[in-house]
């Protein structure tokens, strides 16, 4: 078995500029280091995005470490204090874009595996599912992995997603939940005609307004549970008439909500649909809506593989990791239908920014807290202990 | 004094494509014919607009004919049935930009004037004041031309301005005054942020949506001694946010109200202002009014002047004239600082649309209620009379 060094794996991810779409070579590279280590890896392509599905072992349970390997643009390049994609280090701080969001915690937990695998085999399976498709619009990254898995009936039976959770130091935080989200885009369609005889025109814009005026009224819940209450936004309305004396034809708004499990996607949307229904009755124009649902709430139950993390964390950071189910989505709501979720990676502060960077530390430490969790989770769930 | 055919007239001044704010020679025509009836012409330019004001004697009283030469933009050329600036006969119909609206109503008026001048000389002035910039945005023509008068000490007692307040039927309809109108920008800025952080953001358009909701949620009045009731309408709001994870820095709107003489400028615009303050009232952004007072209400009361008007339309047309308020402004609201004004003029329907037209007999038939207006009027407020 080979050594391998986190920092060494991260600089060559990072130097393949694998912008969503663009996987660049990035993929290969974490194939490589996947089979040095005794995987055996399946490219799984969908679309124009590469994802990879790597197993060792047959015997259950198996870990799973789930990731991405696209990152998103670098942005105004020459405001970087070196090329974002060159994996400058420099004052023991690696610089590039994916350093902590995540080619930094791919590398750090394969790092992790070849450490643990160099104590002996463990008692049962670890696998990684990398997709090439976080960023973009997600549609043909882990959904069609986890679809494509469940139909052949490959179990995971636990998963650790590799998202930059760490608020201000490595392991003060991990997620074991997400809000769901659900867009809608609201359309009232009136009659134009002249501000001076509006007898003569349906104004679709005060029904809209009055829609949107009963919707962000509504509180939709104190909280639940180890989550934040849910959140209503409008965030866009457009008519876009220019001439003063001319009411317009048509008006629309779009409007997200993240919610906890308090709520269903559906039941959000029928509310959408049955409020502007209510408004618009009696108005000579149409209102329609269109609604998309990203991705349900969902929640991992602190027990057995909440307190594997946690305790591994503690012992090799220091840190009580507050376990939050804030912020906004990630591909934990696809994978979650398979198995239990924790997501736990590296400090996020710079992600999506110029200057992206890591403390090499970090990387190291985040290694060993992802060996003690490989450890710590087959002392408890492997076939040792049943 | 020779002889003047309104129909004529009408042709020549159409075959002058004065689309704001070019005149074409338009204003050339009308001077060269008011020069042959006696008038003394003053141009009077404002920026890049002709103004005319011509006047023949110098008694009082001096009844004053109003109006524009020039025309709003003949759309699609080719929707046409015959050329927009062809000034066409066919089956006894006038066609072209301008038709009603108002060079049809212009070449009336003269030539009412001159059929009255060859019955004898009137015990009083007629004048002209004719701009350029009526259909535009109207700041360099009856507004500027108005206060130059005014400045000079020159009287117009009464005012007839020839605009197509006819309904259906020559005569069935003239304006007695206008309701005001204003304008008013709101723009709220927050601070952008992610959706999924609404804490770390300030969304200005809840703001926005409950500002417009108070507004549009007041009765203005229930309508006013010969007025329909004010109304308040919202002309657009626009945010322009494409990206569904996003809450927007600025959200806008733009409101209309045309209001009764129940209701001031002003008082409208510390209205939009003081619940744009109350509803942002706490909120981290800020909140902008800007207002632009078009015009303020006005009524000319019945009496003499609009009896002598009515009394010589029923006599020529047969038609009982209906003393309205209804629509939108006109340049009456300039003149009304001067003197009383009466609207009317030819039937409006085909205004600013495709193949604007208007029938022969219906030039002719205005132009015999003009004469008799003329005539009834230095009767009733002439030297003679007093
Ligand atoms: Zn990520
Ligand atoms: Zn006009």
């Amino acid at each position: 078995m080979s050594s391998l060094d986190a920092l060494d794996l991260a600089r060559d991810l990072i130097r393949r500029p694998s912008v969503t779409p663009a996987d660049a070579g990035a993929m290969d590279v974490l194939q490589r280091a996947l089979e040095d280590l005794g995987f055996a890896c399946r490219r799984m392509r969908f679309g124009e995005i590469e994802n990879l599905y790597a197993r060792r072992g047959t015997a259950r349970p198996n870990l799973c470490f789930a990731g991405h390997t696209d990152v998103v643009p670098a942005g105004d390049a020459a405001a970087w204090s070196s090329g974002p994609f060159d994996a400058a280090v420099s004052d023991e701080v690696l610089i590039g874009r994916g350093a902590v969001d995540m080619k930094g915690a791919i590398a750090a937990f394969t790092a992790a595996v070849a450490q643990v695998l160099a104590e002996g085999e463990p008692t049962g399976s670890l696998s990684f599912l990398i997709t090439g498709d976080e960023e973009g619009v997600a549609l043909d990254g882990t959904k069609k992995v986890v679809e494509a898995l469940a139909v052949e009936g490959e179990v995971i039976d636990h998963c650790i997603v590799g998202e930059p959770t760490s608020a201000a130091r490595l392991g003060d935080m991990i997620k074991i939940g997400r809000r769901g989200s659900v867009n809608s885009w609201i359309t009232v369609e009136g009659k134009q005609g002249h501000v001076a005889y509006p007898q003569r025109a349906a104004n679709p814009i005060p029904v809209l307004v009055e829609i949107l005026a009963k919707l962000q009224a509504r509180v939709l819940d104190d909280g639940y549970e180890g989550f934040q209450p849910s959140n209503f936004e409008i965030t866009t309305i457009d008519v876009a008439n220019t001439a003063t004396n001319v009411i317009p034809r048509e008006a629309k708004a779009r409007v997200n909500v993240r919610f906890n499990p308090a709520h269903k996607g559906a039941e959000l949307q029928a509310w959408f649909e049955e409020t502007a229904q209510a408004v618009a009755e009696g108005f000579e124009g149409k209102v329609e809506v269109k609604t998309l649902i990203s991705g349900e709430a969902f929640l991992t139950r602190r027990g057995d593989f909440t307190d594997v993390v946690a305790e591994a964390i503690r012992e090799t950071t220091g840190e009580e990791p507050d376990l939050s189910t804030t912020g906004g989505t990630s591909d934990a709501r696809f994978i979650r239908s398979l198995c239990p979720v924790v997501e736990f990676g590296l400090v996020g502060t710079t992600m999506h920014a110029v200057d992206e960077q890591v403390p090499v530390a970090e990387i190291r430490g985040l290694q060993a807290a992802y060996a003690r969790i490989i450890a710590r989770y087959f002392e408890r769930f492997g076939e040792a202990s049943r």
